[in-house]
């Protein structure tokens, strides 16, 4: 019973699946929650996670040639003004400092919720000729939005992230980077997350405050919902001529310069998360896993055990990150740990194997057990991990394709969202009205335009005007 | 005249070493000034030096158990104020946040200067049992501390850094723990960058705001001015009973934890600027200079030059960071810039060269040159690179050794410091009125007591009555 404990006070993602991620994050030792409402400590698990994010990211990064920066946590309250649109896109949600140690100060400043402006600022400095270009520029920081509804890792004051900010000497380069980036985010999140995502054009409505056309890749979480997982901007000139960022271009003319943004943050470990997670915990992909391997003793104070799992420890640290987990609780309790934690492998070991010559493998995602010889293990975990990491990618791709759906009209659009969950592909007119009209009725939105599309119909699934665009709809987070 | 260009616009060390130094972060494109006093942008040249320093400092930090995490920038003001020292040290110079989005705050928040009072609030959650002894925390991330006067990386109102902060069972444990991470501190200066550091305590006056103890690790700049280049603090249970962290002990009874922090922050990247520049600019220390080997092309238009700077950049890649100048400046101008921006190796390859089968070598730190055969190059430039860093260390120990005096009596120390500058060690009292006569008097502060003492004497060098410590002291940044 005991060894059971850790599993049964997690909610089951059936029955309240909001509890459930709750419970998940909490027990799974991912954060803590603080005395500043909306904002999060993020423990070691899931800081370790985040790590392995931003290496396996900034590798890709910099094999394409950007380059990091860091640029000041404050914007004065003129230089968020500039660019009208994206003022009030966040004026509403920035926090503001108004006093520096004893003195109120002459100038607002807030806490950057996005640092186009402090880059564009930066710019007039950096960029002269059109030798300076492109400039490719990337950091990572926090950055802090005062949201009214807050929950860890998806949606909290301060958040960690990446931002990479560009310029360019033309429009067309600018378009080609912000492709480029969200492809970038796509290879990653599959190949790294193991999650599929739909990469496409965000609508009008839903693009970035200042933007020209905002891209974005969009997953869907075990319930059914949507989640935004990255976006990336092209702003055209808007900044630079707010800005007047200008540079002397071959020809002798002064012009302005295009630019692009783009961004993931820490709401990828909450998609890992709800992509993966089951009822047992956190299932982690081996590419982000912080320990890929977790070895459990099995009546560990019979002599040698220990020993031994400290020697495969030894043998399997060469090539993975393995933990031994020589605590003093029950075996049974240290598994149900391990699940919690989504090690994607647990190796056993005990006397009986030891004589054997063998030890037993428990797959985290399938959870299906196998036999392997202890001069067999390096080899098999290794290419265990490969196949775990390819098939979780698969089974979620699966049960995206499985959760997708597609309406011609009205009626069936209303009935798949009263009735079940997921994305749902239908035309649309490009009009704003049906778009509101939809999130108005059924707390719908339009996920994207994706880049490959699909004849679903000929009329836009909300007015049955003629209609040349499909979009994935969705409830997003 | 225009190859000299760049190099003659840097002030010479010798007539303005403030000048020199702002000249050289400038122009080795390290920083850039903003629009808000005091906040920098910390350019790639610059970051990617400060990428170096965390990875490997992490490394060594991974390496005895330390665990990463991420906790808020803001700290409500009832959390800053519950240790009275603390607050009477940091409330100052703070920044306050006092409005997020469109409501005025109910309670001030500030943004951290440092995360003591936010890691005792999460203790208190994660701390409940021996078990959960010790913890090991460390975070990445950005301070901020209303400084007036401000200098780029040396005192700044926003900074980057490391803070540790660790939990013990034990008084005696929390002190083991402040010297090993001191230790790391100077292994890490001198190993990596070629820093020689003394290690020792602070003087009551001059330690950290709460703690019982502080250690520091101190180094001497070209200017003969010291400079503080990282500090650890033990600070008992003071906080610990301010926030009330407390742990049930394994005989059953309720104790509170003895805690430390220790940090180094961007300010190293000011004390290698200032430990091994010279009047052409940076010299950067192989192990964290970005570009470890700059390969310049002579006559580049020739057929076959630049295929041939690629080819070598191809094959030293594999060992160590290159870049080929493939720019269209005169090989003068691209040695200059090679040299302000501090590569320790810059590699000259022409027509002649190739016909010859070699190339030619200069180093950065003594500006020798020598002709290396192509076919033995990649093994050459790792001799030299390694060579480059154990001699730069070897220098700046004899230098600052040279600049290192001893003082008996108070007219000694003041002609010391009239006619020269650097360290001195004389004997102290303990006395805190000695400290401050001699701070009002000559700008000098005690940098630390040295934990390697020597007997220079047995009296006060300020009061004359028995004293039996040494101390360093020195003018500081």
């Amino acid at each position: 019973m005991a060894d059971k404990k850790m599993v049964e006070e997690i909610t089951s993602m059936d029955v309240d699946f909001a509890q459930w991620y709750t419970d998940v994050v909490k027990k799974a030792e991912l954060i803590d929650y603080t005395s500043v409402k909306g904002c999060m400590v993020i423990k070691p698990a899931g800081y370790a996670i985040w790590e392995l994010i931003q290496r396996q990211l900034d590798d890709r990064f910099k094999a394409i040639g950007v380059e990091n920066v860091y640029l000041p946590m404050f914007i004065p309250e003129s230089l968020l003004q500039k660019e009208k649109d994206h003022v009030e896109g966040f004026a509403p949600e920035v926090a503001w400092v108004t006093q520096g140690g004893l003195q109120p100060l002459q100038e607002r400043l807030c806490v950057r919720p996005t640092s186009e402006t402090l880059f564009c600022d930066f710019y007039k400095n950096d960029i002269h000729s059109y030798r300076d270009l492109p400039r490719v520029y990337n950091q990572w920081c926090s950055v802090v939005r005062w949201e009214k509804e807050t929950r860890p890792f998806l949606r909290s004051r301060e958040f960690l992230w990446q931002e990479g900010h560009t310029a360019h000497a033309t429009a067309e380069e600018a378009q080609e980077q912000t492709i480029k980036m969200l492809n970038v985010y796509a290879d990653f999140c599959e190949d790294v997350l193991a999650i599929p995502v739909i990469k496409g054009q965000k609508t009008e409505k839903e693009k970035f405050a200042g933007a020209v056309a905002t891209y974005a890749i969009e997953a869907l979480m075990h319930d059914g919902k949507a989640l935004q997982a990255g976006t990336s901007h092209n702003f055209g000139d808007g900044f630079a001529k707010a800005f007047e960022v200008q540079f002397t271009d071959k020809d002798n003319k002064l012009k302005y310069v295009n630019q692009t943004s783009w961004g993931v943050t820490t709401r990828l470990i909450g998609a890992i998360i709800m992509v993966h997670g089951d009822n047992e915990g956190l299932v982690l992909p081996p590419r982000v896993a912080p320990i890929q391997i977790g070895i459990i003793p099995i009546q560990q104070k019979k002599e040698g055990v220990l020993d031994k799992a400290y020697e495969l420890k030894e043998l399997l640290g060469k090539s993975f990150r393995v933990k031994v987990d020589d605590s003093e609780k029950t075996p049974g309790w240290k598994f149900a740990e391990a699940e919690m934690r989504g090690y994607p492998i647990r190796v056993e070991i005990g006397p009986k194997d030891m004589e054997a010559g063998k030890c037993v493998i428990c797959r985290r995602d399938t959870r299906e057990k196998l036999e392997v010889a202890l001069s067999e293990l390096e080899e098999k975990a290794g290419e265990l991990l490969d196949t775990i990491q390819k098939e979780m990618l698969e089974r979620a791709r699966n049960r995206r394709d499985e959760n997708t759906y597609s309406a011609v009209n009205m009626e069936e659009f209303e009935e798949i969202f009263r009735e079940k969950s997921g994305f749902v592909k239908a035309m649309w007119c490009g009009n704003e009205e049906c778009e509101i009209s939809i999130k108005e009725r059924l707390s719908v939105t339009s996920r994207c335009i994706p880049f490959v599309q699909e004849h679903i119909g000929d009329t836009c699934v909300c007015c049955g005007k003629p209609a040349g665009k499909m979009v994935y709809w969705g409830r997003a987070y």
